[in-house]
């Protein structure tokens, strides 16, 4: 009897210890040596634009001159020891890298997570945001004050309040922090040069982990079509671009606050995403019913559609899983459950799926 | 006699080995663990704007909505065991970060060499640069070929010919980066908003040794107008804003080119300058007298006045070095010698001059 007992109580002083562990890290934001084989910077993809003419020494006129612009710039750092497979780490709307760096409230974001658990990890900015601002197209830049309508749309809360049990620090400094990490896109946004410079990551550095987010969820699902090298994507709360094979596109999603269509590609194109596992996660307020709060609404029928959407590529032989977060008794998560004050949990759940599918 | 000779003979196998060692490190990158005791990013300073009137929940509409810009985005990295001096790395005009991560041909960078002689590493983007793009006041975006005016303008050459001897990988590749890790600004480029962003860096951090380079040497002496907490300057080819006492500023350095102004303070004010050791240094190709050749043209009256301007400090009591480094033996450098092919050497003349001021 007491050897039965046994492993039961050191799986118990195992947990105590990790609690501890992972308490302890969490306040003073999971800190620790780092150590780390190598680290350095990159630009990847894009174009060259070659104005006509000749280069006449000395001056600024155009002529003859080249313009190298939207290109990915990416950030990497390899552990000691590395797993098999680095991570690829792909920020959404408005974001840039900061997405995966510290959280809003100074904590370690999925890019020190990750990489103390062993994981390469590329951070990069798509192009014409943040660092791969080189644009090969210039839009304006837009000033207009936007902050109140994202808190709401990103399911912080509703402005100025904050959704009871949010795993957002509501601190001044945490709220100023958060804001700051959007920046403005340089040029338009355009799918096919972002998959383009994602999909010539992946042709550098071989087979990986694509991590997308919100809008670049979309994104990566058009590069896994362009990229054999993407052995896995783990999406957080995707939003767009829902990739349905012809002939089995569903109704658009309805919301008071406008309509979620989906996207459709040629059925030989679609099963390229049945060949990886795919995993989903969705946070919390997310309700079953139509909402007056754009917030939840927003991602209500986002969850709707990436279920349908789960479920076209499980028909098709494929491996993707939605979790919505509630449902796993993962609470109060917003539209960045990676940066969220639970992130280390949440980041617990992709280190199990990733086990389970044999990728750490 | 033998015990006067055993030093030079020991410094003598001490430089052997030290030799060696940054050969190696140059060989293959200056590769090997790299033990963090930390790393985030945050952003720091700025401003935030609030637009008139209520925010209307889920609508886009500015009213009673707010806009955090004109931050620096800063990057840091703590080693084990760090000096107690941190370095903050500002790039130059066009650049961001990138300019101290991970050279054009893919060696280490400052940021990975500083690191691992033991210092903090805090690498910034100025506020409407790279990651720190959200401007409060937009500017439009220029995509006008203009590289080999850089090229020439950075004295890697004169386009499409390399200078003999220039410390630059003389690879497609190489350029390619080169060129590449130029980013637009998204608004006008305002030496108050820079300076106040860095200096509430330095606020944050405490005290530091200021690297500049280029556009951001001259605002860097501004800077230490307005933050005690810089300890040091090492400036790589200043370019502008030598700010000297009223009273004291000299004429203008003549080019062909346009001519060189300089700035000017109170006498109170420079005196600040007067405080601190400051090391300028300037590299290859930068003749006596005038050139046709813009690169030479530029940075030659630039020296010129970086002289004069050492010799001002330094009458009025303070330490301010300007080493042109062929002077030194030091040969083929570029306008930017801190990623230069040689930069492990010239990496080598900083830590010298820390040591020497008692910095490191």
């Amino acid at each position: 009897m007491q050897k039965v007992f046994r492993l039961p109580l050191l799986l118990l002083f195992a947990a105590m210890f990790l609690m501890t562990a992972c308490s302890t890290a969490a306040v003073n934001g999971g800190r620790g040596a780092l150590t780390l084989k190598d680290q350095g910077s990159f630009a990847v993809g894009g174009e060259v634009i070659t104005a006509p003419g000749t280069y006449t020494p000395y001056t600024t006129a155009p002529e003859g001159q080249t313009y190298h612009g939207d290109h990915a710039y990416v950030f990497y750092q390899i552990p000691e020891n590395a797993r098999k497979l680095p991570m690829v780490m792909w920020h959404g709307f408005g974001q840039f890298s900061k997405t995966w760096e510290s959280t809003p409230d100074g904590r370690e974001g999925y890019q020190n997570i990750f990489l103390r658990r062993g994981f390469g990890v590329y951070v990069l900015d798509q192009p014409r945001r943040g660092n791969s601002g080189r644009t090969i197209e210039a839009a304006p830049i837009s000033t207009a004050p936007n902050e109140q309508f994202w808190f709401n749309m990103f399911r912080v809360g509703v402005w100025p309040d904050f959704y009871p049990g949010v795993q957002f620090a509501q601190t001044p400094e945490a709220i100023d922090q958060y804001f700051r990490q959007m920046t403005p896109d340089t040029g338009p946004i355009d799918i096919n040069v972002n998959s383009d410079a994602v999909d010539a990551l992946f042709n550098k550095i071989g087979d990986g982990i694509l991590i997308t987010h919100s809008h670049s969820g979309g994104m990566g699902w058009e590069t896994v079509l362009k990229s054999p090298k993407i052995r896995a994507v783990a999406s957080y709360e995707p939003g767009s671009n829902f990739i349905f094979p012809e002939g089995e596109v569903p109704e658009p999603v309805k919301s008071e606050f406008g309509d979620l269509k989906p996207a459709s590609v040629p059925l030989s194109e679609f099963m390229k995403l049945t060949r990886i596992p795919i995993v989903i996660y969705y946070g919390d307020n997310i309700p079953d019913e139509p909402s007056k709060d754009l917030g939840k609404d927003q991602w209500r029928i986002r969850l709707i559609m990436a279920r349908k959407w789960a479920e076209a590529v499980n028909r098709h032989g494929g491996d993707a899983t939605v979790v919505h977060l509630p449902e796993v008794g993962v609470y109060g998560n917003t539209h960045f459950p990676f940066s969220d004050t639970n992130n280390l949990e949440v980041a617990d759940l992709l280190s199990a799926w990733l086990h389970e599918k044999g990728l750490d």
